[in-house]
């Protein structure tokens, strides 16, 4: 594969991100990636046989992949708090830098339902998935039981995600902010009193 | 007005509303509201000249008035952890009772940037906010400070429209249940001890 085209791919993707994040899954139309990503019309098929639910499902699992990442760094300091403030921070930071325009891919996808791509919202699901245990795997090393990692992984995933769609409705940082706060002192009283991780 | 045009009014919000919540705004086109709605093509002017964006944002209010009914139902027992505990049953059981195709409408518009009618995310954010205020009054009256009652209301609506999208993904209630279970812990740790309401 030349350069050119390898690059005519990713820029297909990282358009298709952006149009997801701002304007939904169903506005996110080839038109829109090619006059997005200056791409030309010919690479479509040609990088994504699977045209548009390709290009989509693709950059949902780019976008986990770079999240799942994002949280896996966060966790490596092995602070349960920290990483919490992290992960809440960068989302944060990408709403304010966004003048509260781009959300997440992810619910893009999820909250549309797609008939003639179930999968779609599957892969959605599983990205969330795989953030949810990231997460939980950590609260199971410094102590917490199993169910309660779980509890607690879905409610940081979960309230960030309505939080990111709150604040950009109300253009505010507060939302994010006001949950992270809470989960963050959650997260401090559930750990208290806990056996710490064997290291 | 005769009742049959009043009718095709509200059959029309209806049918917009159920369009929102399963395919999001950019899918709710007028045509798709005559087609799922059954109302006659001429009196889409007749009861809305905004069209199409005054469909979504009636829409938006109506459903946002709906389920402020909801809490303010909810809230009235004046038991802040049995209101929660109805909050995210009646989530969970639309979700369920719908297969998991069917999310909250305000999000649905709220995620996707309409740059010709950027008010409709501001109706977005004013309904996330009333409820928030609603849920926020409650703990208020139950003895916790301004700043702590606006942070937990921010996280119940937060947690709720989050676990919402992630258990549509999923086609699972449980990430409803999960964060309905930390909040209520929360919620009995943050009141206890705090001085109750004079009633």
């Amino acid at each position: 594969m030349s350069p050119r085209k390898s690059d005519s791919r990713e820029k297909m993707l990282r358009s298709t991100t952006a149009l997801l994040r701002e304007y939904g899954a169903s506005a996110t139309s080839i038109d829109r990636v090619l006059a997005h990503s200056g791409a030309p019309r010919g690479s479509v098929y040609h990088h994504f046989p699977g045209g548009r639910t390709q290009l989509i499902e693709e950059a949902v699992v780019l976008a986990g992949d770079f999240m799942a990442g994002v949280i896996e760094s966060a966790v490596q300091a092995d602070d349960p708090a920290a990483a919490i403030n992290e992960f809440f921070t960068v989302w944060r930071d990408r709403l304010a830098e966004s003048a509260f325009r781009r959300g997440c891919p992810i619910v893009a996808v999820a909250v549309e339902t797609n008939d003639e791509a179930p999968h779609l919202a599957r892969t959605a699901g599983a990205v969330f998935a795989g953030w949810q245990e990231a997460f939980a795997a950590l609260f199971r090393r410094h102590g917490l039981p199993e169910e309660r990692s779980r509890r607690l992984a879905a409610l940081v995933v979960a309230a960030e995600e309505g939080a990111v769609v709150m604040g950009r409705a109300q253009q505010s940082t507060e939302p994010i902010e006001a949950v992270a706060a809470e989960i963050h002192d959650l997260l401090v009283h559930a750990l208290s009193g806990r056996p710490q991780a064997e290291s």
